[in-house]
Parts: structure tokens; C-alpha cells; sequence
């Protein structure tokens, strides 16, 4: 077997989330399925991030094995061609070691979340930002991230569904800048909890349009109960953005 | 009556063009069921561009008359609750003067062009830009744009379907930028022939990619012959970015 790993786009509006299930179209599922027209042999693969329905990704990694070791330029453009119409596309793809895993060996899963700020609900970016049509303080929405750098127990950001073992995480960057009416998150871990983000997101979001003070954020966070955590962010705006795999 | 003016922003994948017509549904003919269903009465808006099946818009501007003067932020979320679930937004409202024209009094359009450059088909900006998998020269694109600047006769990039009465228009600017993979092209004129911008940029990707010398453009634009111009572009990657009007 020869093992293959790809670099993958997807809008994630029509899916119901990356993990193959029995009912409704996942990336997963029009990943295998494109594969499979093309080596036409079942092909099972594994993703960095289990996205949640709605999400989006630049830049999510799988892995996969096929029994031939094929040209890579071909084998690129014979998914792309199989999985159209979806909204997915195979950005790039490598040869690589047999032990190579493209979730385990993952050092950090980078995200971008997308807040629009205007009064008006956005048409060309419907379903790819969270529109809000108030001003958020990017400073105190600062201020409220840097509380989450670190290894902490973030249990009141995790879905009460998530099947991690511990609720430990280490954040090793919490950034927010804006551009152009356009807020941005860049947040960087080894690896989140389920929801994480968008619970994190949530929170901060109450701290910048003031209906939380940054104490009442930090007191919700230190309580570890899921009850305290604000309403959860929009799938939406949240982007896979990057995976980061040590180097060879 | 009353006249409003109004900005509007677009995605117009799904939409048989601005235009109303009895078989489709159009951007023109959703705003109008919008505003109907909000005032409850037939209203006709006018635009400033009828852009093409597949086009979108930034900056589209629009007017209209009300019996009422009615509050502004009202009417602007009045309409946006009714344009839902359609990807069409009103960006701004404001009341004029009842001479005010969309279409007529405009001394500008400004349209955007979004090519993207890369191997793979675009998955997250699919349907907004037009993807070409391969290099194209920006020096030669921005030679052969700077040939459309001034008047001119631009029967070789004019629909054979167009109505105008005369072939003749007058380009304000035609530049070339590249950012991040995607080259854009903002072009302004005063106004243009159908299918003028598609068909320019058609040309000009010819030049770009080689297939066409500048020399080759100059003479199939000096040509005034619809029969010498290259393949249009799609129209995914075309903005209707902003109408400018004269200052009153």
C-alpha cells in the first residue's frame, strides 16, 4: 500500500460536517466516494479536524492509501473531477511514509473565525461569517482571548457531546485583529475540545459588545460548568485554516 | 411619492440576472416582490447596471418610489427581512430628490474582475471567480487594458445581442493587480455595451496566457468585428462594484 496525503478546501453550508455518517453527505463521505471512482476500490481516510456541519476549511489534511503509488498531478485532478459539483477541492497531494497519520501527528490545528460588522445582512458572504450588526471592542475582546493562552481546564467551552478524555487543552495563540469591517480570530492548539472554538468565540463575543466585563468572562471560564459558557458562535464564520505536522 | 435610493449587494449564481422576466426569478424582480410585501403595493425599481445571468454586485444602486416617507433604518430591515432567504442585501437607503435617477444620472460604473490562479478548481470562492490553472502575464494583461483606455469603438467587445446605438464608449481605467494568487481587474467607464467587460477580459487573458500577442489584441480590437473577439470570460468572477453620480 502507498500512503497519500492531501491538502483540502471545502464549504462546508451543504454538509452535515466532516465524519461519514449513515444519513446525510459529509466531506468525509465525497472524499471517499470520489477516491473510490478513481481506484475504483473501497479507500478509507482519515482527517486532521472533525468539523462540525457548517464549518469551512483552506486547509484541511487527510491521509489515505491506495494500493498503486500513482502520478500525483493525475491523481489530483481525477478527485477534483470526481467530486464535482461538490464545493470541496484537493488543493495538494504528496507521497509520504506508511507511519505518517494526519490526525495523530498533527502539532497544531490553526482557526480563523469570520465576524462582518454592518447593519445589513451579508449576501456575498452569507454562510461564511458571523454577522453581527453592533460594535464589538477588539481590545477587550484581546484582552478576554489572553485569558485562554496556556494549558487550563476548559471544560465550560466544551460541548457536553464531547468524548475527549480530559478537558485540558493548551492554547497557543488567541489573536484578534480587524480589517475592513471584517473582524478575524487566529487561534492555534494542538488540539481543541469538541466546540471549542465556537465556544470560546461566543464568550469572547459577550465580552466585546459589553454585555460581559472581562472579570465576569474570566469568572465564567474558572467555574469549568459548561452552563456558564455564552451562546455558542455560528458555524459559519469558522474556518479550518491550518494544519501544522512536525517536519522530517 | 417618495424616492429612495438605495445600494444593494448581490450573489448571482442563482439568479437569471438583474432584469425581470416572466420565466426566472431575477435580482430586480425579488426586490420588487421584497418592497411590495413590505409596503403592500406594486413598486418598480430601477438599476443602475442590468448585469448578466451568474454576475454580482457590490455596489449595484437602485431607486424607487413610496406613497410614504418612511423611516429609513425600518425600511432597510423591512426590506431584508423580506429579500430572506435570497442572497441579495440593501446596503444603505436614503431618500432623494424625486429627479434622481439610478440609471440615467450615473456619470460612473466601476466593475471588479476576480481571476484565480492555481492547480486546483476553487471550492470556497466557487462561482465568484473565474479559475485558470495557469500563469498569466500581468504586464502583458495591463498592456493590452491600456490600448482600451480612451473613446473608441468597441464593436469587437460588444454583444451581438446589444441594443446601445452606438458602438462607441469611453474607458476611465483599466487596471491590472495581482494578490495572493488572484489577479484583479477594476475597470471604469461611464457606462458599457453588454457584455463589454467579459469580453474585454476575454481578450486580454488570451494576451496574458500567450495565446495572443498585445499586437494580435490591438488588431482584433481595431478590427470592430464582433467575429474577432476571443472567448468571453465567465461571469462568476464579474462585480458590479460602485455607481458614482455627480455630487449635488
Amino acid at each position: 500500500m502507498f500512503r497519500y496525503k492531501a491538502i483540502i478546501e471545502y464549504e462546508g453550508s451543504l454538509f452535515a460536517g466532516w465524519q461519514k455518517q449513515n444519513s446525510s453527505p459529509t466531506i468525509q463521505s465525497c472524499l471517499e466516494d470520489a477516491i473510490k471512482k478513481y481506484c475504483l476500490y473501497e479507500v478509507n481516510i482519515e482527517g486532521a479536524g472533525r468539523t462540525d456541519s457548517g464549518v469551512h476549511a483552506f486547509g484541511q489534511v487527510i491521509h489515505f492509501d491506495l494500493k498503486e503509488k500513482r502520478d500525483l498531478a493525475e491523481t489530483q485532478n481525477a478527485i477534483n473531477f470526481h467530486l464535482r459539483p461538490n464545493p470541496i477541492s484537493v488543493l495538494d497531494i504528496i507521497h509520504v511514509k506508511q507511519d505518517f497519520h494526519a490526525r495523530f501527528e498533527a502539532i497544531q490545528r490553526q482557526y480563523l473565525y469570520r465576524i462582518i460588522i454592518r447593519s445589513a445582512p451579508p449576501a456575498l458572504e452569507r454562510g461564511r461569517v458571523w454577522w453581527v450588526s453592533k460594535e464589538l471592542s477588539l481590545e477587550k475582546m484581546q484582552m478576554a482571548g489572553n485569558f485562554l493562552i496556556g494549558k487550563h481546564d476548559f471544560s465550560t467551552f466544551r460541548s457536553s457531546q464531547c468524548q475527549a478524555n480530559s478537558p485540558i487543552r493548551t492554547i497557543d495563540s488567541f489573536e484578534v485583529s480587524s480589517n475592513n469591517g471584517e473582524i478575524n480570530f487566529f487561534i492555534k492548539a494542538k488540539s481543541f475540545l469538541h466546540k471549542q472554538v465556537r465556544s470560546m468565540i461566543g464568550s469572547v463575543k459577550f465580552v466585546g459588545e459589553g454585555k460581559w466585563t472581562t472579570d465576569q468572562f474570566l469568572s465564567a471560564f474558572k467555574s469549568c460548568d459548561r452552563n456558564q459558557c455564552a451562546k455558542l458562535a455560528p458555524p459559519d464564520g469558522l474556518y479550518l485554516y491550518k494544519v501544522v505536522y512536525p517536519e522530517r
